[in-house]
């Protein structure tokens, strides 16, 4: 009893691993801190970072630290998951994403020429979205007293309409814009050492200008990257924030042959795993075929699909399997696959 | 040969102690990147943050990581340390704050109690400066792979007139806001065990409201805050980048009696020390007295001083001492304190 009673007082692997044991740490000691919300999307409604209404616009920003392991990895790096995890925030806030600041944390005894890669790929993957990064900071800490690096990027960002992730209304269409599962497996095979065999790849990648393009068509209405936790936690996220049902397809959302059988031979499911590069996008019923027509064409957005639908309910979601049966989708108590951004 | 060779290409606590050390670490590794300055402050200025020039106005940004060991010291504690700090770098870039973002990052095993008394800390700070925590991010690290608990946090506002580290001209007047060493002398003299006679507290405090004192009374040319490296860093890069030389004298430099003593106990040299609480503020000479005036009457600031006058020159710093010598102060290598911020 009192070892248990010990245990709940500390601080486990789940409470950082975007789930339901994280969101309820988080409800527990910071959310019962006032929220001075001018307006704004703020602390409390617990979005992919906050808006702050300025001069008829708003500005909207957002963090992440990320302490992936290993920092280089099949498709990507922790420089590039740095950049493209924060200006995907950004994006999904429905805005044009144009600072990023850049704070590293190194173990004394790190090669700077590891650094000095990270760096690299921080900076290529920032002009590949065409945001600068205008300041940064640079800790150390003695050897044994971190593992390797950590990089925190914050990134700023303006737009005349922030997007929620609670905007869901019934009717409209659950659009997907790539394929589930690749950034989580592509680190955990790579971890167990089967990459031999395996192709799985990273799909880490800035996807602002994927999402501009869906707001340039029109009609989106809420959305949401479904990072740590995977689809499982961000849509179940969307659908009990506008307390409404969503109805997925299991055959419609999209996976990679060889992610779908590393998930079998490692007994994870696809759909809690961290994805970096997409994101689930909420339009209105009129307007979900020019957007999935449209983001088929653009590279790094070709498997995008409408995944299902919103129906009037209480926040739940159900998956018709490819057999006709349905099941709900729970949202996880935390991602599966530790330290995986 | 080959040792020495291989310690060169390793990260070293100098690294990351904000002297010259990692100054040249980031002149290498991180300005070869090209910087999209649109008019602003940006990544080659070095500066305590950015600014973005937009609508006729700027937006400020800047992030700081802290690794503070112990995490509660006299006079504050990490979550404290963890705002001030960064709503400082947006106050002496000439900004009034309107946001700031917290990421922790904790280690598997912590205490949550510690974790909440930093978070309650970290609001109160954030509710003391007027300040709102609008977004943040949680991660954990296995027990053994980080030391506690990391803060980052990031912070934006906005000025229409930003106040760079590099505009003082000769005849300008340098004022520091109060008395240096208690931050860096309360850490190390706590870890040292001998705070049992010592009544040394760190002065670590949001100093947003004495920096808009000043700006309101104007003639303000430029402004830094003397964190890692102490004044003897900030001070002598203040010199360099305007290409003045400032005489500093030792007589008008507020320091406490005990901050001495332990200073000189340990064999530290208190202008090399980080300070949390303080600004070096260069003015215009005919605006010295008045701000000198209406600074020293608030709390937080009483012993606001001149210590010094902006000169013709190469970007020297000299130091008349009490015995009327003179000396010049360098740019320390790093802070003597490791992980004192
Ligand atoms: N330490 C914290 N302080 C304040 N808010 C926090 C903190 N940690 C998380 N939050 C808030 O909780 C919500 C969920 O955070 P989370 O990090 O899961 O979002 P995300 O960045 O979109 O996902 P990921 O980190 O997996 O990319 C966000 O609104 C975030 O602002
Ligand atoms: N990793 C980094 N990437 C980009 N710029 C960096 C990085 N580290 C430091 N810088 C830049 O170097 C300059 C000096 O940074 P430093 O952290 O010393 O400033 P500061 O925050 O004012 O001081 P302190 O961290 O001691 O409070 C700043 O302009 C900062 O933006
Ligand atoms: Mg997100
Ligand atoms: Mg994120
Ligand atoms: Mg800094
Ligand atoms: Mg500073
Ligand atoms: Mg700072
Ligand atoms: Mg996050």
């Amino acid at each position: 009893m009192t070892v248990n009673k010990k245990q709940e007082n500390k601080i486990t692997i789940e409470h950082g691993a975007g789930g339901q044991v994280m969101d309820s740490l988080i409800k527990n000691i910071i959310l019962k801190h006032t929220d001075k919300k001018n307006g704004g999307i703020g602390l409390h409604d617990l979005d992919d970072g906050a808006s702050i209404p300025h001069n008829n616009e708003n500005i909207v920003i957002t963090t992440d630290s990320h302490v992936v392991r290993p920092i280089f990895f099949p498709g990507g790096d922790i420089g590039r998951l740095a950049v493209s995890g924060t200006i995907n925030d950004l994006s999904v806030m429905g805005a044009k994403p144009i600072a990023l600041t850049s704070a590293l944390i190194l173990e004394e005894g790190l090669e700077i020429e590891v650094v000095e890669k990270t760096i690299n790929s921080l900076f290529k993957t920032a002009q590949e979205a065409e945001v600068d990064i205008v300041t940064g900071d640079t800790k150390v800490m003695e050897a044994g007293e971190l593992d390797k690096i950590i990089i925190n990027t914050t990134g700023i960002g303006y737009t005349n309409h922030p997007i929620s992730d609670s905007g869901l209304k019934p009717g409209d269409k659950i659009i997907l814009t790539g394929s589930v599962g690749n950034h989580g497996l592509s680190i955990l095979s790579h971890r167990e050492g089967f990459n031999f065999k395996s192709n799985i790849k990273s799909d880490v990648k800035p996807i602002n200008k994927i999402i501009d393009k869906a707001l340039e068509i029109g009609g989106v209405t809420a959305m949401k990257d479904p990072t740590r936790g995977g689809l499982s936690k961000s849509i179940n996220e969307m659908a009990s924030k506008a307390n409404v049902n969503i109805e997925l397809k299991e055959n419609k959302i999209p996976i990679k042959k060889e992610v779908k059988s590393a998930s079998e031979i490692l007994g994870i499911d696809p759909m809690s795993v961290a994805n970096e590069g997409i994101a689930i996008i909420g339009v209105k019923p009129e307007k979900a075929n020019e957007i999935l027509e449209k983001l088929k064409k653009i590279d790094g957005a070709k498997d995008t699909a409408v995944i299902g639908t919103v129906k009037e309910g209480k926040g739940k979601v159900t998956l018709e399997t490819t057999i006709g049966g349905k099941r709900y989708i729970e949202p996880p108590a935390g991602d599966p696959i530790p330290r995986v951004c």
